[in-house]
């Protein structure tokens, strides 16, 4: 599955900012990947980007139509079909994070089929997967976990990468989200995978590569989520990574969703992935901690991130507010050292 | 979804004592379930009860038709289509637990919607799942765990369900695997759940009950399976056990199917289940440690337990060799003791 860009962002009637996060992730990550936004009557939002209209993004280009708002039970409703028809007569692939799949829309899959086009569910990976097995591959991975879900894995993971770039490494990274997917235009929605083939369909995510290639691999969930540590588990495993970030939100006073549970430590959340790591990469190491500090004064946050830094004696920052150069400098100089990279 | 019993048990033309697993595990454990099995041409297994067929079956009541074998792929083969019809049209449902769906072939579902027949594609668990909450219920657990895939985690389940039966407990077996499923009658296939609701699933798998109530829930995989350990991990947090039993195999050199890999100590297993299993019930205890022994001769067998229940100071034995009235009075004991059953 490749998605093509550039993307004509739809966020239909959408009035809360948290429903078109998806939409948003782009805009935010890969403007450039983005003609514009499309909105309906009654929509109170923006990603920020230019609003424009199908015809006028066809003509600019618009290779694929995203629906980049979510609504509770992933419903595709009825009245979506018209714009998605125009879209894919426009000559655009159409893609859908949402829990209904397009395909399963006989009309849309008619549209689509006489304009040679395609609709990507990219909640419904494919399937064809195999159980893991550990194996060692080639090349260097990092993974970003977290103190909970939502606390900035997907961010951490795209600033590490921009990092990295910066820097010339040769890195990629690799999408575990619909989000993540649409930045990327590939990866794989992990937690929509059978059980059976989470470390599998991980493994397949980061598949061997240069000595010197690193993939950064955006997390899910976390070991501490009583709904979702089955698939962090999973990935942390497939992933073997040689390397974590752990991820954290300041303030945060319980796991999201759950007011009755309590939010781990850092230092145990540090222990817990380490451990678990070790089973397919013993030399796995923790090369920083980052924290969405939006909740306090940027001054607040860093105050912050000193103190965690100063504790565990590893860069700590905030990836949005600081970026992640602190964290990259330490993980190549520790590599440096161990004679890793020459 | 209920399996309606008796069943006749299919096992086709099999060759390999391990492809008739599910069938066998049945006829060990409910014969009172099976009128007999059938095979065809070609097959050298049995699971020991009488041969029969879809006319004799019927004629003494068989309600459901078992595809009991398996194979690489889980493919259901077009040669299978003329007996499962015939079953169908002789007044029984069909039960399959292959990764084809008998509701994939247009065939049988017409044949099946004609004699008013269900057909059960029992890896295929029917949706609607929500995400785990981790929210205490009530009623009591307990889960058997792993070294490793293939230990006797689902024998040991049994063993215990019948151990409390014979104390007159009031006790549940809850099956996660396709065999478990069909001994029980009901299920859920808990490997074939997307990813993230595995938790959550497990959690209606073990619903509300009376405070002296017990499910025993059959574990799958090892939170050591570099392949499984998420599977582990959510149906762990998701059944929220008072109390673990870890199931070992001995003479076991690695981890099922992966040469590479080594098997944990019985110690490291036990720290890690406990650990896992105190975010969603901070009062999880060892009841005590199984061992399949079958490689070894029964005294030699008894040896390695007795050794293995020093080292911890909890009662291990062998299920099938030994029974495991052992581990329930250990663990009725300690309840009494903390005062938990007066």
């Amino acid at each position: 599955m490749q998605i093509v860009a550039p993307y004509l962002l739809f966020i239909g009637d959408a009035t809360d900012e948290l429903s078109i996060k998806m939409a948003r992730g782009v805009a935010d990550w890969r403007p450039e990947l983005c003609i514009g936004e499309m909105k309906v009557e009654g929509c109170t939002v923006s990603t920020g980007l230019a609003s424009t209209s199908i015809e006028e993004a066809a003509k600019q280009g618009a290779k694929t139509f995203v629906l980049g708002f979510a609504n509770s039970g992933g419903i595709l409703a009825e009245k979506w079909h018209p714009y998605i028809i125009k879209a894919l007569e426009f000559g655009m692939d159409v893609v859908s994070g949402l829990h209904d799949k397009l395909t399963d829309v006989a009309e849309l899959v008619e549209v689509a089929n006489i304009h040679n086009r395609q609709l990507l569910d990219i909640r419904h990976p494919e399937g064809g997967f195999k159980t893991g097995t550990g194996a060692k591959r080639s090349g260097q991975r990092l993974l970003t976990v977290g103190t909970d879900c939502s606390v900035g894995k997907m961010y951490t993971s795209l600033s590490l990468e921009k990092s990295m770039k910066a820097k010339g490494l040769n890195v990629d990274f690799r999408a575990t989200g619909q989000c993540g997917i649409l930045i990327a235009g590939q990866g794989l929605a992990i937690d929509c995978i059978i059980a059976d083939f989470i470390s599998g369909a991980t493994e397949t995510l980061s598949p061997d590569n240069q000595d010197d290639h690193w993939d950064i691999i955006e997390g899910q969930g976390s070991l501490s989520h009583p709904a979702f540590a089955g698939v962090s588990t999973g990935l942390l495993h497939g992933s073997q990574p040689d390397a974590i970030v752990v991820c954290h939100a300041l303030n945060r006073h319980h796991m999201r969703g759950l007011p009755h549970t309590s939010i781990p430590s850092i230092a145990d959340t540090i222990a817990l992935n380490l451990q678990a790591a070790k089973l397919t990469n013993p030399n796995v190491q923790l090369a920083g901690i980052t924290v969405n500090t939006s909740s306090v004064s940027v001054e607040q946050g860093r105050i912050y991130c000193q103190g965690i830094a100063k504790e565990f004696g590893i860069p700590c920052v905030d990836p949005v507010r600081d970026g992640t150069d602190a964290i990259i400098d330490y993980l190549l100089h520790n590599q440096q050292i161990a004679g890793v990279v020459s």
